[in-house]
């Protein structure tokens, strides 16, 4: 069990309009495979804010009441010690729906952003008689990548699974999307996952997905723009509503971002492409009983 | 604070095809203000099954393997106390996000079948500047039934608060789930609620929805079919999909289904219309602090 | 050149409501590859209407105003001689966009049940590199019959290809819609076709396409139902909006119908599967200068 | 009758891949209520290009096949006279479908951007009761007035009538086709209208609408930046799909526009707001027998 230590940071900038509530969601989690070993958030200017853990990932909130800014900026930063498990694909069975813990349940049902009601049949049609589940996601990324274009710009926060499978053209939060509603569809439970990504070009923060499978949360990178290894979570959720960077009540608008991550161990061997084939990755500890 | 008893009943036939596993929500919640006084599930032939509870209602599903059965036969009667509070719509003071508990955090956000953030302009337009937040649900209720036909067979189970907003036709499941999406929008916590009816013509399993206002789950109704006090919970979540009535992992269709409630008091006075206006009603004692 | 004749026939009836006007679309076409050779067509009750010849395949619609008749059956037979052309798929050269006539640019755009502009990308990824047309649009129709289930009740008529090629089930108007949106958005025009079927099981009204290439319009079907060269004409349009069997003004509603295709020949040769990749069928015997 | 005349141009530059065709449509359209004095199109570089008319406003496309040019500008200009019609709306009877020629039938019918299908229930339900169709479709304009926002980049040309109802913002080209969608749910034949709009601030290409009453085409304009009687005819379609500024078969991309459009007459009384409740206007000569 290998760990790494990664500096990551960010600053973001908003136009407001008053009397907003801004909840942030740009913290490293803490536990479960990932340790804060400092951190530091600043708003400016000074508002009154508070911090709220919540969620299956144990992601913690920024609540920011904005009274009367007219504008406010963001800035974080953090040491962060993630020791991602490293398994063997050939133990991650399946865990029947029979065999979920309750907990797991929600993330088998459709949600906003991934409708896996209405992709059953080309889910089970293209990846239904594949055995083994690692390998059933796996062959899903590989889906994902194949056959959706990577292209800034091209979707909306509207844009749900429905329409990427069709469209083949998205960003990190679609290729997500789409693996989760696959996966979901397969009755392997998915999560979104939100994070800092090590050697993301462009900076930027990252979103992948995680299925449920041999009693692990075990992660995947659609986009193979990032390692499973090399990730920092922030959040995970059921998609990207539950786990937006931002959700404003009220009215704001980002006007600039600066996102940063990177690695304080020369060693880091970040995984990727058929690596991942011979190991999976898990920054989840957590195990069911 | 009354209290009324209800005796519930469901039976439910199933062809199955082999090694399904089915998830059953039909069980009244216990506990939060409603008391299972007696029940009993049968399922037939004799299956292994076992009861998760899990979900913000207390939610109590039964989990079945059907193994090789061809056919299933689900039966479920229970006597029920329900235990609704009467509450003083001037006391229900909206909750604004920056004082939300976590805990309900989750039903401020877009669904699969609640898509509040493609319905906000909608929402603003519309009730945005009505102050009371009582008021504002009893007019987003009003709306919905001046404005959507309550047909049976029209929908689907694929059809969501989107449609329903610009088709103007649906149940139970469409006319709350398009409630839930316009309390979103205008940031009220709203969740789906399923259960046994009293006098619902023709007799069914309900849907409506609980808005959370003045720190209580606050029920409504926009089918004007049943009475906020005159239900019995199964269940609440996110949207129908969280809380089903069967949830199948692999295939099953119903075939028939029989649902009965009736109330062991003769008193009951099921408060509908205008008088809804002057008292509202909440079938969850939970509070938050 | 070959010709057959057919024997077909349809009865429909219908419940109304008073005042409604009907457009229906069952007569086979005049005309163009196709002969009528006689037919009869009757609306009991007796009711005023009229024959509108309009579209591109030459579709002819009777209107009827239904006056005070809470009931309304039409029958319709037709003897009618069919001369499809028999074509060697490899003098069928793609039209260019810039060479077609006018006449076939609407058959490029998108249209309300082919929304052949959301599916490009999706097109030009799986059928972009091949550089035959004739076998570009075969590749589609392989592709349609290998993904989409033909599963009776599954769609409704608000179904669309955006739809059907994410669910992968439909009924042979979504194949046509499908097959449509593909051939357009890699530009080559193409056409609803709606018609009777020699040996379609159980017998109905047919739908399938035609791609213009090599300056015909050939047809396709994607269901591989029928055979293109065992087909009557009843028209053509955009999509199945220009074609219903009935457009109502008003509200009626389809309580029972037969459709009959007999081949008066015995000696009819259908022509399908891997036939049609040595020999294509067009129907319309018109050609552009 | 009165006349106008205007000076209408329009210069668009383009980056383009090599081998693309373009279909312009930026010619004031000739005949039928307008007449073109003289004109000016060029294309730089020089390239093949040819003049298509077609469709139901006498469109003139030009097409032009970009061979190696990896840009181009289209500068077109012209004088051109309206001649549009005054007409009492007392004389504007509705036209039943039981009446309306055949050239009109196909703008009753839904299409990509005008889902008049699932909008009915919705029309029935807001415009159902207004007897007087020439008042049925100035109510339909305040509606979209009073609930659609116009907003400059909030839809892209995916977005449909169908989006538009419920989202209530768009630009002129959303505005139009829920107008069109409404009228046709309503059994009023309507079309897409693009032109040069005097005094629109800011300068564009206009987009509005036409609906068939009294057997004319009475112009409408949903978002009131225009009159009816000060805009230059581009052409018709049945939506934006038809009548596009310019289609591309390959790939460009727009990179400036500038589009102007001077009245040459001092004395142009622009109807707008509660004159055109007086005085309906229509800008097509033609009438049906």
């Amino acid at each position: 069990m290998h760990s790494t230590k990664f500096h990551v940071s960010c600053r973001i900038d908003y136009d407001i309009r008053p009397s907003a509530t801004m909840l942030f969601n740009v913290r490293a989690s803490n536990g479960r495979g990932q340790n804060v070993l400092s951190e530091k958030l600043t708003i400016s200017p000074e508002l009154r804010s508070e911090v709220i853990e919540t969620g299956p990932g144990g992601n913690r909130f920024d609540r920011v009441k904005t009274g009367d800014a007219k504008s406010l900026t963001l800035r974080y930063e953090a040491e962060v010690e993630s020791v991602p498990l490293l398994l063997n694909p050939e133990h991650l069975r399946k865990v029947p729906p029979a065999q979920l813990d309750p907990a797991q349940l929600p993330f088998l049902m459709p949600s906003r952003y991934c409708q896996s009601d209405r992709l059953a049949r080309f889910a089970w049609q293209k990846f239904g008689n594949i055995e083994d589940a690692y390998d059933q996601v796996l062959k899903i990324t590989d889906w994902i990548q194949d056959n959706v274009e990577y292209v800034s710009g091209t979707t909306t926060s509207a844009t749900s699974a429905y329409d990427t499978v069709t469209e083949c053209v998205g960003v990190c939060r679609d290729f997500a999307h789409l693996g989760i509603a696959l996966c979901r569809a397969l009755t392997i439970p998915a999560r979104y996952f939100t994070g800092y990504a090590w050697n993301l070009q462009p900076p930027d923060f990252h979103a992948c997905f995680e299925a449920y499978i041999g009693n692990r949360w075990v992660l995947f990178d659609p986009t193979r723009l990032a390692s499973p290894n090399a990730l920092v979570r922030i959040g995970a959720g059921r998609d990207a509503a539950d786990v937006s960077v931002c959700t404003t009540f009220g009215i704001a608008s980002c006007i600039r971002q600066d996102v940063q991550c990177t690695a304080l161990d020369d060693k880091l061997m970040a995984l990727t492409g058929d690596a991942l084939r011979q190991t999976a990755i898990s920054v989840d500890h957590e195990t069911m009983p």
